[in-house]
């Protein structure tokens, strides 16, 4: 029989911080904790395995659970000296959940527990406290019911609110316990009425009741929503952790806090938290009063902060907070709760935090000696850094706005970057808004877990209420969006849908405002956004690299990567802007310089428009010749500023028709200047329309069909090279045929490029390198990617296309059951974001391996978009691709993520 | 040095009948009829791999081959008693081309090799005859020059044409011998004016060029469009035959002629050919003079028939012809010259035959205990089997428009079948004409290579000149299409574009004929046709066995072909009357019915447009509601007519777009119906609208986001099987799951259709048997095979999407490039119309392979429109699958297609 129960107390536990996988990650904290002598309020964990085992087999428990309970229970009522259900010395249990990844709130938690009519009174005699007792039992009921019983807390609170008038109290901490004590009585005939039963007195049916609905709410809807969001498979489970009580709301010298041991937005080495004094813990998470810091530095009265209020306590919390930071040797979100002048720690886990933060911890702990260099890379998630590149408000447009009176309120500013939209005031609102062309702030009293879907579709998200630890600033760190809490100033009236502070004009639903998460200031104002301090740094060369740590720390850590890193980045770029700006984010040559973007321009679109709709090739000819000088002078510029570097120029892919006049203005302008009549021109558009154009002429089937289109593009090509080469710049272009299926379709248009380059080289009389490569972007070509690589210098799979055509997802028409396919877990995330590393990954192994067995000197490289994607690039790099090429602001996150595969893959190997 | 020459001659040879690739049809042929005692003229063959080497080495000789050529040069001339340019006894030869397969009149021969202005001389003298001497060499300037030296035989023709204007002759054969010597001195001063040089007189110089003229001709491009319309493979190269002359031009005691062993047309057992007296070979098959038959039987007047005129000769023909056919146990298709009253065969090889004569003749030779039944069944072109469903002329019809005096003239019966369409008087115009809605009748004097495209275009072909075994007669059998041809009566003047017949109004471009390939006659009326007798015996059941002899034959055939045969055959089918046509013709059940198909009738489309554009599930359900009647209605009459076969009912498929409202009118009484406003429903309907389509919102993804359709249809499918199966008719349904990319899409709607059986089977009080299965049309599906099959009962593959989505195709689009693609040999065949074994086939292998690996007992069939398609029916029965479903109408060949598939197989094992 498997062991389900895991316990901790009295100096030493069964488990210990490397088994998250069995015990959750705060269940193996606690055990951790417990281990190393911070104190911990004793308890049990029962295994995820259990949870997994409760629903493999129709929500029953695995054989033996109820006896480790029942055994459990006894040694924890021997550590604390008190026994469940005794009505003069009760033990009181929390029970919450734990899975292996922090899903904040979105589980279910149950306090108090082992309170019924009985153990009620021992508690007030035992604590010396019937206010306190009674008042306890009333929040247990309201949650077991909510729970476990399935009766919403509103109708509680409700009841609640009725006493509070009766007897005149304002706040629920002035209602004296008799007032309790007939409000408990309403309480109990609600259950009864709800429930056709008593509320259960037997304290082990509370216990058990509790445990199988912290199984249930690993599947509630919002836990579900939040780990696709998060990745996070739904096969983990939860533990649950069964853990005596501490009350941090037993008078004056109680209290409850969370804090981080460095600042999780700015990364700044602080110790960083807050506390309510009289508090349980849940009032501090919910974000339902503001709370005081901890540290007298940062309190906003003098005398509100823990250090002055207790000293003591304060003394021992940073002794606490420095062991755990050494030990863990990261950075620690830990929990804690002060009973009558005793601190106990309730949790530890490593802190969520922005990429600044992320970056700047990483790189400050290395410094400190903590941890090594690799360490470091592997600490910051790859995707997070493209926040250190994300724009902050213009200086001087801020200024502008602050000085014409526009501050609307300050908040407390839970990073990073700033945002500026419309406002909306549900979640509903701000997903239906962000449908339209601006973006959407979402401002909340205070957020819940309902409100996920729309914090994902808002640019920033702002609230009323609430503190740096509270739910909107925890999602939003881990969204990575600008945000603003517990902006006290505002009052949100959600039945009007507007947003006052006094003095100021109401701010209606869809009205622009701005928000800074780095200063806490709420602007009602549409602000313009400016680079950021490593885009001043790195691209715009405004800011010395002197002036800006970010900017160092930044370029430190990703120095390391590439030391770290074995394969090649390159960036998808198609203009000289784009190409010097993925040079200095540390491209190393570009992957996929898309040639019809090159057509769209204001003065070659009408050429462009004449090729496609000549009568015959002298037609297309005549016209090509018109744009040829445009593409020699692109690729010219290209050349000189890649300064050698290698460049993959993908000859015209898209369909003829996307260039095609669409109004009847622009198609009067074509037929002008082709002197056709309007009438035939409108029917010869019309007539090059397609059923499904991503799968018809396009591509290589249109180098084949009109050969002078790419006979051009590769004059351009070479025309561009040799001129640049006679100036002394080195050039490397590599010409790529897209859409290959066969290999004919290769060697045909191969050896016209080739054949193209000799004339031109002989022209010019100067010769430069020359490769020429495929895309892999159709399944046959996957599949036939020996032949081909034969006859091959290099692939480039366009996973893009390659996702479409292996699932049969067209991307512009996927909006129409996609949303449902993530919802049902159909597809674990959208392909065409991450990877589909089952499917078509296997067509990108397949393809590598016989392209390379067939042609042992084949360069393989991927242009997708998945090119930027850190699961995606891991894949790549053990698949072995050469390179990965991806958008010029994406180049930093795959340098970091390649080094981290690198690392992965190095201890996998050891 | 490998051996490039094989001789033959004095009654034995190097090669033989088995040697085909190396010697090609005619050399194998020439070389065993030498070795069985035929009389054939000596010669030498140079083999097909010396055509290869050519090609592949830069148009060179391999090593040797000067040599070989030498040596069997002298071994001739020993044999024949004569020497190669020796102006006494020269020996003159001819040169021919002569590949694996034949290609009728699609490469080069030249005659009369080895005459020059010195051996003419000699010729003459040791024939007798001056004039047939000058009128030798003066067709060997002509063919020489306009094969080997590029100058067009036209210009030749003038001079002749002048010559005889000068002469006052009306034919060739009035112009007498010095009239050909002033003629021989202005065709070589043509061509010293064409080429610079003067006709070659060294007779080694000549045999070099026309060797190299030959494996030139391999790829011209008559050729290369002949070898692409009949799948033969552009690297076989053509063997080349250099053969010593006999002359059937010598005298009145000469001629010339063609013949097959039996009937080509009808498979009738009748030796069958025609003849020219005092003509060289190619007059024959070019079609220029109407010959005379062989047999007297068929003569058009007495005493003109070889049989009266040689009657010698004829009898050594006869001996001839059972000694090849007994010998090669098929039927022949001969070539034969007679000079001086001496027979020589020319050429033997397998005849062409349409698919009637091909299953008479296996089966006549069957009861003649030629070949046992297994050969029978090798016999029959399995696609060529559809020609004996083709339709006939309906007779009524036919007698009326006879009798109306619509007969136009009488013909030969070149079969097969009838045809009626408007006439077309050039190729070019035929294939113009062919884009439009009717069909197209091709009539033309005499037809040539150039024409194939034309006659490919065309539903039947007529022409005014030559005989049974023209270029028109034979192409057009090959193509299994209705043929009248020698229509003497008829002039055709392509310049007035007009075919007269004298008493007849004339026929103008455009206008409707008919042909009766079956009859040779001729109406100018457009005809209805009727079944043909396969068809009114096994369908309309409005013949009797009896009265059909090709119905009797085809019918053992097939019975044949099912006791080798291994795996099913089924068919694809949506109606009643399909499925019991395709019952009568053998299919052993559905393989796809597709209920979409169900949706399109008059009264349905509206309640399914209404369930389209519902705004809601609850809109959706009540037009559900509407249909279900229908489709339950539907499944119960198919159950009927299957009596308890399996029928896989795949659900709904298409984009529900495609059942929109499209005109005004239409969107108008939708809106009606729903109560709508017309603005408001034109606006959801344009909504709906997708980008790709087959990459869209259909299959599986709208039962999963519409879960009602799928419910709806399965029960109408388990409402229909439980009323049948209560009649006491057994029912098999299979539901099938279409765009299956994942195996969650799969178990998802597996579930419901689950669901919705055990709901149904509890209300009706009975339960019928179950299995569900998917598609295997998506590439992912294929690549997840072993998932999903693990969840599924049977997998059907979809070759049509699966084409699609792996060559990235849009059938609707590939009209714009996939001519070029076929063109320039890009794909060897239109994937659409035979699998792609080599990737696509990839494919369909690891799905069925994994898939097995996975769930040893999954069914595996296809349900594309491959299946009815012999290659792709061998590709399928060689990976293991199951079962093939092809439309009605092609079940037959498909059952062919797998017996003969079974014995390639067992071939190959053996």
């Amino acid at each position: 029989m498997a062991r389900h129960i895991y316990f901790f107390g009295d100096g030493k536990a069964d488990g210990n911080a490397s088994m998250k996988e069995t015990l959750g990650g705060k269940g193996a904290g606690l055990a951790e904790m417990t281990n190393i002598g911070v104190p911990v309020p004793p308890g049990f964990t029962i295994s995820t395995a259990a949870c997994v085992w409760y629903y493999r087999n129709g929500m029953t428990y695995p054989e033996g659970l109820d006896g480790e309970i029942a055994t459990n229970l006894t040694r924890l009522e021997a550590s604390v000296g008190r026994t469940f259900g005794d009505p003069a010395r009760p033990l009181l249990v929390s029970v919450r959940s734990g899975a292996r990844a922090s899903m904040p709130g979105m589980m279910d938690t149950i306090l108090n527990l082992g309170l019924n009519d009985s153990t009620v009174e021992g508690l007030a005699k035992s604590s010396g406290d019937e206010r306190f007792a009674f008042d306890s039992y009333r929040r247990f009921i309201t949650m077991y019911s909510d729970v476990v019983l399935g009766v919403d807390h509103e109708h509680f609170e409700h009841l609640l609110d009725e006493a509070k008038h009766a007897h005149g109290a304002k706040v629920d901490a002035e209602l004296h316990a008799t007032a309790l004590r007939g409000l408990l009585a309403r309480y109990k005939a609600l259950v009864r009425e709800r429930t056709g039963n008593d509320f259960p007195q037997d304290v082990r049916e509370q216990l058990h009741g509790a445990i199988r609905a912290v199984f249930s709410s690993w599947n509630n809807q919002r836990a579900i929503t939040y780990r696709r969001l998060n990745n996070i498979p739904d096969d983990w489970g939860t533990a649950v952790n069964v853990q005596s009580m501490v009350f941090g709301n037993m008078g004056d010298d109680c209290a409850t806090g969370v804090a981080f041991t460095r600042n999780p937005s700015t990364g700044e080495k602080r110790f960083y938290g807050e506390f309510l004094p009289n508090a349980q813990g849940e009032d501090v998470v919910a974000g339902i009063r503001t709370p005081y810091p901890i540290s007298k530095e940062l309190a906003a009265e003098p005398g509100k902060s823990l250090e002055e209020m207790m000293p003591g306590v304060y003394g021992q919390l940073v002794d606490v907070y420095r062991k755990l930071e050494s030990h863990y040797r990261d950075m620690q979100d830990i929990e804690f709760t002060i009973e009558a002048g005793r601190l106990y720690l309730l949790q530890t886990r490593t802190g969520k935090r922005t990429g600044f933060a992320a970056v700047k911890i990483a790189v400050d702990m290395v410094d400190e000696a903590m941890i090594d260099e690799r360490e470091a890379v592997k600490r910051v998630d790859a995707g997070s850094i493209v926040q250190l590149l994300a724009p902050v408000f213009d200086a001087a447009t801020k200024s502008k706005a602050l000085a014409n009176g526009r501050l609307l309120a300050k908040g407390l500013a839970a990073g990073p970057g700033a945002a500026s939209g419309r406002v909306a005031f549900t979640a509903e609102n701000a997903v239906d808004m962000a449908k339209g062309p601006d973006p959407v702030i979402l401002a909340r009293v205070e957020t819940s877990p309902e409100d996920i879907a729309g914090m994902h579709a808002a640019a920033g998200i702002l609230t009323s209420r609430g503190g740096l630890t509270s739910h909107a600033a925890v999602v939003a760190r881990g969204m990575g969006k600008p945000c603003v809490v517990g902006c006290g100033a505002m009052r949100i009236d959600y039945s009007r849908k507007e947003l006052r502070v006094e003095g100021r004009p109401p701010i209606l639903e869809g009205d622009w405002i701005s928000i800074d998460g780095a200063t806490g200031e709420v602007i009602y104002d549409r602000l313009e956004t400016r680079s950021s301090e490593v885009i001043q740094v790195l691209i715009d060369g405004s800011m010395k690299p002197e002036a800006s740590e970010t900017f160092r720390d930044f370029d430190r850590l990703l120095k390391w990567a590439d030391s770290i890193r074995t394969k090649k980045v390159r960036t998808n770029a198609d203009t000289p802007h784009d190409t010097r700006v993925a040079k200095l984010f540390g491209a190393e040559g570009i992957g996929l310089c898309r040639t019809e973007h090159m057509f769209f321009q204001e003065e070659r679109i009408l050429a462009v428009r004449e090729m496609i709709l000549a009568r015959d090739e002298a037609g297309r000819r005549r016209a090509l010749e018109k744009i040829l000088p445009f593409q020699r002078s692109d690729f010219a510029s290209m050349f000189r500023v890649l300064d050698g570097l290698p460049i993959t120029v993908r000859l015209l892919d898209p369909p003829l028709h996307e260039f095609l006049p669409q109004t009847e203005a622009q198609i009067s302008t074509v037929a002008r200047e082709m002197n056709w009549g309007f009438i035939e021109l409108r029917s010869k558009v019309s007539q090059l329309h397609e059923v499904n154009p991503m799968l018809g002429h396009r591509g290589c089937r249109l180098g084949i069909t009109f050969p002078e289109i790419y006979e051009m593009q590769a004059r351009a090509i070479f025309e561009a090279a040799c001129e640049v080469s006679k100036q002394g710049i080195a050039v490397s272009p590599e010409v790529m045929i897209p859409l290959i299926g066969t290999i004919k379709e290769f060697t045909i248009t191969r050896e016209l490029v080739e054949r193209t380059a000799k004339k031109v080289f002989e022209e010019k009389g100067i010769e430069v390198p020359l490769i020429v490569g495929t895309m892999i972007e159709i399944p046959r070509a996957a599949l036939m990617a020996g032949e081909i690589a034969a006859e091959a210098a290099f692939f480039s799979f366009g996973t893009n296309d390659l996702t479409q055509m292996t699932f049969g997802y067209s991307r512009d028409d996927v909006g129409s059951f996609m949303p449902a396919y993530l919802e049902k877990k159909i597809v674990p995330r959208d392909p065409f974001e991450s990877l589909d590393t089952e499917g078509v990954g296997q067509l990108v192994r397949l393809g590598t391996e016989s392209g390379r067995a067939a042609n042992p000197s084949l360069k393989v490289g991927v242009c997708g978009e998945h090119g930027g994607d850190p699961d995606s690039i891991r894949f790549f790099r053990n698949v072995g691709l050469d390179y990965v090429s991806c958008s010029p602001f994406r180049v930093p996150v795959a340098r970091l993520a390649q080094a981290q595969a690198e690392l992965e893959e190095v201890a996998k190997e050891a």
